[in-house]
C-alpha cells in the first residue's frame, strides 16, 4: 500500500472514509487534547468506524515521555499490534508526540496526522521530525519518520483564536522569503482575514516538501527553514524562562525581521528589500517589546542553542526575496546589533 | 560513508581502528555494564581514541526507559550531536537498548554494537531490532534499525560463563534447524568445546541475515526464526514469574524439542529426524524438569503470546531439518501434548 503522504483537501471526512478504505489496519485509535476532542473531533467522529479515544493534556509542557508511557499504556490496553492504526488529531505536540509514540510502540504502528493548527499545517506535520521534549530540551528525543499520511483541510483553523492563526502564519511568511519572490509579491497584496487558505497551505506545504526532500536529515539545504528561528529561537526561550507569553509564530516574526537586518547588513539584500520585509511583517504581528537591558541576555541564547557547531553561531539569512543561504556565521554583536535596531534602541 | 554492515574478525582491535577512521564523528562514548566493563572493555580500551565511558546496570531487568533515561542524560552532559557516536559493548540488553537510546536522541546519533555473548553475536545484533522492555512487556518500546556496523570477535566468548555460552549455542542450532542440513550434519560432530567459533558466527549471522533481508519488518518468512520459542518462551516466562531460574538458551532448547515433537505429530518431518534432534539436543543441554502441574500453566502462557493474532496460536514448525514454515496453527492441546512429551510424563 502507497498512500500520497500529504492530502489538502476541503472535505475531510470524504477524505478519511477514502484513506481509512486503503489502509489495512487491525485497531483504531484517536490521539486528541482536550481542545482538539471539543473543536476538531466533532468534525471528524461521524465518518469514523469504531474506534478509541487516547487523551492527553495540551501544552508544549506535557510534550514529554510522561505523556508517551500514558499513550503507551493506553494501547497496550488496547491491544495494538503493530498493524493498529493511530490518528492524531491537532497540532504540532500531538503530531509529533503522538508520532513518536506510534513509532516506538512494538517497533512501529501505523499512523495519521491530522494537524488543525495553521502552523502544524504548514510547518510542524510536513518534513517528518516526530519527538518530545527531555529535561527542558526541546526535540531532544525522538525520530525522523514520515506519517503514513498527513491530512489537511483549512475549515480546523476556523477552531483557531485569531492569534494561533497568525502565529502560524509566520512560517508561511518565511516559507515564500525563503523561496518564493514571486508568491510573496502576491501575499503582500492580501490580508490575513481574506486568505484563500487553501492556496496558501498548498504552497507552504510544496516549499516545505521540497527543501525537506533535497536534505530530509537536515545536514545542509533544510536549514534556510531556520531562517528568522535562529534570533527568535533565543527570544522565544529567553520569555519563557523569564514568564513573558510569547507564541512561537510572534518571535519567529521578530527573528525574520532581526536576521533580515543581518542580511542587509552582511551586503545579502538592499535597503528596499529589508523596508519591504519589514513592513509587510509589521502588518501582520505587533512588534514585540525588548527592554534595553534584555538585549544580552537574548542575544545570550542564540549563543547557546544546539544547532551551533561549538561557540560559533550559524544562521541561515535571506540573499534575495525568495533565496536563502545557510551556515553563514553571525557574531553576538551581529545579534544584539540586530535586536537593537528591532527595537529601536539604535 | 557506507561501512560493511557485520564484520566478523579474530582482530578486533585492529578492526575498531579502521572502523573509526571510516566513520566522520565528533564525539566518542562507549556503553557498558558492569560486566563488560570489566572483562571485555579493557580488551578495546587502548585502541580507542578519547572516549567517555557510560555505564548501566546488567540484566534484563534494566533493559527499561528508565535506564535510557540515564543514557540520554548521559550523552546531553557530553553535549552530544547527531554526529556523536555511541559503541554498545555487551550482549542483547546493551545492543538493543543501546541502540534504541542512540537513534532516539536529538532523532538519531550513530552506533555501532560490539556483541560480547554468543547469543547477541549470532542473534540480537543482526536483524535491527532496537528497544527496550516496558512494563514487564518484553521489548514493547522500540524500532527497527542497524547499527552502523556490528563488530564480532569470538574473543568475547572466553569471558562468558559455560552456560552462557550454550545459552547462546541454542540459537545456533536453531539457525541449522531452519535452513541448514548440509551444516546440521556437520555440527552434529563437533562438541562444544572443539568448535571454531569463527566458522560458527559467520554461518548463523549469513542465516540471520538472509532470513532477516527477505522480510525486515517481520510480516512474514523472518517469523521462522521463532522456531523453538513459542513454547520456549511461554517456559521462560512461566520461570521468570515463578521464580525458577532459567537462561533464554534453556528454553529454547526445550522448546526446539517440544516444537519438532508438534511438527513430527504433523506429518512435517519423521521419527527418525525428530530423533536426532532430540538426541542433539540433549547431548548439549540438560532437559528443564517440569511438574506434571505446571504444564497447564505454562501452556497458558503461549496463548498469551504477543506475537498470536487473536486467540489462535501461530508458530514456526520444522518441514525438514533445514527447512521451516511459518504461521502454523497450534491448539493448546497440542502444546500441552509436547510439553507431556518432553518431560516424558507420557
Amino acid at each position: 500500500m502507497t498512500l500520497q503522504k500529504v492530502i489538502i483537501t476541503e472535505s475531510i471526512n470524504r477524505q478519511l472514509v477514502k484513506t481509512l478504505e486503503q489502509i489495512n489496519y487491525t485497531k483504531l485509535a484517536v490521539l486528541v487534547d482536550e481542545n482538539t476532542l471539543k473543536h476538531c473531533y466533532p468534525i471528524l467522529e461521524s465518518e469514523l468506524p469504531e474506534h478509541a479515544i487516547i487523551q492527553i493534556k495540551s501544552g508544549e509542557e506535557f510534550k514529554t515521555l510522561a505523556t508517551c508511557n500514558h499513550v503507551w499504556k493506553e494501547l497496550t490496553a488496547l491491544a495494538f499490534d503493530h498493524k493498529g492504526l493511530l490518528i492524531n488529531i491537532g497540532g504540532g505536540v500531538i503530531g509529533d508526540l503522538g508520532g513518536f509514540s506510534a513509532r516506538a510502540f512494538k517497533r512501529g504502528i501505523q499512523f495519521l496526522n491530522i494537524p488543525t493548527t495553521l502552523l502544524a499545517q504548514v510547518d510542524a506535520s510536513i518534513g517528518g521530525k516526530l519527538g518530545v521534549d527531555f529535561n527542558g530540551l526541546k526535540n531532544h528525543i525522538g525520530l525522523f519518520s514520515e506519517p503514513d499520511q498527513v491530512l489537511i483541510d483549512p475549515i480546523f483553523l476556523k477552531t483557531l483564536p485569531v492569534e494561533e492563526l497568525r502565529s502560524g502564519f509566520a512560517e508561511v511568511i518565511k516559507h515564500n522569503l525563503i523561496s518564493d519572490a514571486t508568491n510573496w509579491k502576491k501575499l503582500l497584496k492580501v490580508s490575513l482575514d481574506s486568505m484563500n487558505w487553501m492556496n496558501v497551505i498548498d504552497h507552504s506545504v510544496k516549499v516545505k516538501e521540497s527543501v525537506v526532500a533535497s536534505d530530509p536529515l537536515e545536514d545542509g539545504p533544510r536549514i534556510i527553514l531556520n531562517f528568522g528561528h535562529t534570533i527568535g529561537h533565543a527570544l522565544e526561550t529567553y520569555c519563557m524562562t523569564s514568564g513573558k507569553k510569547i507564541l512561537h509564530g510572534e518571535a519567529v516574526a521578530a527573528g525574520m525581521i532581526m536576521e533580515s537586518l543581518v542580511s542587509y547588513r552582511k551586503g545579502l539584500i538592499g535597503k528596499l528589500q529589508l523596508a519591504e520585509i519589514e513592513s509587510y511583517i509589521d502588518s501582520v504581528f505587533q512588534r514585540v517589546s525588548i527592554n534595553e537591558n534584555e538585549i544580552s541576555d537574548i542575544a545570550s541564547f542564540a549563543i547557546q542553542d544546539k544547532k551551533n557547531k561549538g561557540n560559533t553561531i550559524y544562521a541561515a539569512l535571506l540573499e534575495d526575496i525568495g533565496s536563502a543561504l545557510w551556515d553563514v556565521e553571525l557574531t553576538s554583536e551581529d545579534i544584539v546589533q540586530s535586536i537593537r535596531y528591532y527595537t529601536n534602541y539604535t
